[in-house]
């Protein structure tokens, strides 16, 4: 089925595409401060196109970080309110040297659009800017109320939007969310994602003698700070991937027997997700749980790095004094982070080797979150991606977190329909990043009828 | 009992002083390529005072690493000879932060003269230059013959001397050797070193997926290289200092009833120790043993830093590619570095968790040696330190390796003396390196005695 929106949209498409050239020309690297300019010029780049489409209350909102880019659309009397979210900002572009063409010159290739933030999430968030602009330029309105609030953030940690989320809920209340920053579970395939883990993020710093030692000198009668850090790591996680902090697993709310059938029937080869997406020897993990389970409905805990010491070339023989390590814990739901750091602490402070002091710190966190797909506006969705795609939407869950759509549940009491259109292959977050072209047509048809649907 | 050099020595130290100075503000930091102009520039700053004070025959000798700097005198016909060891390269100097004056400009405070390099090795190394040179100056010649080679790679593993000794073992063919790279036992107490824990420096590399991935995404599947990497370290000694490679403590010699029961007798005490030298919570180690045989006379494994990963501020939510621990073990006699790495490799083949691949290198490594008390070059050592220290002299072993000595006993077949002069808390390979002033002074004296005894 089609809509005079839909029409719009596909007689305006070329020159869609050619906007979001320019946007993704911009540069706005959001954890580089040279780039500064640009994440702002990005942001008045939207806020001028919402202006242009018809939008009303446009601004930019100042925050600790860069500004968020508000505007709404409230002439829908008695209808519900969608409150869209999305990011200008993008990744670093490091390693320069491994992509084919120049990360902020987009480039068409083999129907892909390749540049940073193609996909992750100018790409998406261009979307959601060209289904308003279809609505409103084919029927002169738009079905349902719309806000928008969209950050320069979020691969920095999303402070500011967190801040704004919680300090001024009214000014962005609305009945639903739709955020436009997810993928596909595989080509073609309509997906909505309706579950997210949460996380604790940690550092454990241990100490041993004063000061750097000489490990000849005092090797064999004072502490290795790494060596200690070594036998905790070793008993937080066993090589099975069975997390040992005692009671962590207690208040895991499992996948229902539906979602768990879902996930068997999804379209989804182990062997080929090892060799091509993670490139190990085998795959690892609890037994008795598949990928799927243990990525999306399993807490799993990873250590990042462990700063400290010597880690220059060759040898440096030196017993440190201390050592460090990031560690972070993935949390599903029925778990909260606050419990989870708990236990975790105490568990910590009990297994601390002999000779060593330990201190134990929560740098941030974020609550595992879950949709309920029987609301109406994952009906909504459901229906109109079924028109744009030809298919059944399959409800996946994702193993990483996206803070603000548990910000919007816990501030302002709304679900989030993340509806996303990037693919498992879109080498976000690394070099070469695309999107693929045919998503990009298709996402805005889909919010187009999404929105029809949302508001009837 | 004094001497013309002596008082040679005594009246004109203020200026061996300044310039031990000029030679500690070359930063000759071995490991770092920025610095390979300046462990050159060190080399020729000796070169220059040997040609100086009247030695022959003097050079730089290029090597894979920084250039030896060879000298020689051979004119007291019928006399021993005497080969002076010593390495004018240093450790870096990080944690920069933690150091009260830079660590490049010399400076005195409280009878210490603070720096790197003070009294690891430069300060001994000086004591031997200003030795030479007040004999020459006093008596016009030397009491016997002396040979001098001096390297710039002993804190990275010394290759380049190693492979000279066993390539040109009649260059450097003498009696016996003067190595000043040790300590007193305690301040004041003349102390000769008569034994040397062995090495192995190694590199435990872990991979596990071809790329870095998201830990929310992929956290559960994928195999975490620092999480397998803490498990495989745990396996390699347990909390209680004990190394659990099969087979690595079966070749050792322990020392002897008669230099245990020496050991024991020596001012000692534990608890000062620990809260003064280490500055730990306690003292770690294999229980059964004290802490000089802990130190001195059992192998030890420590782990000096795991670089890769994520080790900036804040957090990052990476697994990471790879990790690598750097992890060193000290031999005592009748364990060999070939064995032990041996021993090693195929253990850590075995512990290999699930997932990933581990890759084990050897750095570098050197022999343990033991020296006969008896030999009358110690004998020579012992009643000039008595003269010039007012105390019977203690043989102690050291915790440290000096792999030269080795190659000295495996090449030349000679003994070594190991005369030195620092204090157990010059805090050397750390911030804040200090050397004693009085010792510097003793030092000189005290090798000045040496060789007018070994020359009678």
């Amino acid at each position: 089925m089609s809509s005079p929106a839909v029409t719009y949209a596909r007689q305006n498409h070329p020159r869609f595409l050619k906007e979001l050239k320019d946007l993704l020309r911009i540069p706005s690297v959001s954890t580089l401060p040279e780039n500064k300019g640009d994440c702002r010029r990005a942001a008045e780049f939207l806020a001028a196109e919402f202006t242009r489409i018809g939008m009303e209350h446009v601004r930019l909102i100042d925050t600790t970080g860069h500004p968020l880019v508000y505007a709404d659309w409230r002439h829908a009397a008695g209808k519900p309110t969608a409150l869209f979210y999305g990011h200008y900002d993008v990744q670093p572009t490091d390693p320069d040297d491994e992509w084919l063409s120049p990360p902020f010159e987009p480039t068409e290739r083999d129907g892909n659009l390749y540049g940073r933030g193609t996909c992750d999430d100018k790409g998406q968030v261009w979307s959601q800017v060209k289904a308003l602009e279809s609505l409103m330029a084919a029927d002169g309105k738009l079905p349902l109320n719309v806000r928008v609030i969209l950050e320069g953030d979020e691969e920095v940690g999303g402070e500011g939007i967190a801040e704004y989320v919680a300090s001024k809920p009214a000014d962005l209340k609305a009945d639903f969310a739709l955020v436009c920053d997810t993928e596909l579970f595989a080509p073609g395939l309509p997906t909505l994602c309706v579950g997210l883990r949460g996380m604790i993020y940690t550092e454990l710093e241990v100490r041993g003698a004063k000061t750097d030692l000489h490990s000849g000198m005092y090797g064999g009668a004072a502490p290795n700070p790494f060596m200690s850090l070594a036998h905790m790591l070793a008993k937080l996680k066993d090589e099975n991937g069975h997390i040992l902090i005692p009671g962590f697993y207690d208040d895991i709310i499992p996948p229902s027997p539906e979602e768990l059938k879902a996930w068997k029937s999804l379209p989804f080869d182990e062997e080929h997700y090892r060799k091509t997406e993670v490139g190990s020897r085998t795959l690892v993990g609890e037994s008795g749980y598949s990928v799927m389970e243990r990525t999306w409905a399993r807490p799993s805990l990873d250590v990042h790095g462990i700063p400290g010491g010597f880690i220059g070339a060759g040898a440096k023989t030196v017993i440190p004094a201390k050592a460090l390590a990031k560690v972070s814990m993935r949390l599903v739901p029925g778990m909260t982070p606050a419990k989870a750091f708990a236990l975790y602490k105490a568990y910590v402070e009990k297994i601390t080797p002999v000779g060593v002091d330990v201190d134990v710190r929560l740098i941030h966190s974020g609550d595992a979150c879950l949709v309920r797909v029987d609301n109406p506006y994952i009906q909504a969705a459901t229906k109109a991606l079924h028109e744009v795609w030809g298919k059944e939407t399959v409800f996946i869950r994702s193993g990483g977190s996206i803070p603000i759509v548990g910000d919007f549940d816990r501030h302002l009491g709304m679900p989030s329909v993340m509806m996303g259109f990037g693919l498992p292959d879109d080498n976000i977050h690394a070099p070469n990043e695309k999107y693929h072209l045919k998503n990009f047509e298709l996402g805005i048809e889909s919010i187009v009828r999404f929105l029809e649907e949302a508001g009837k």
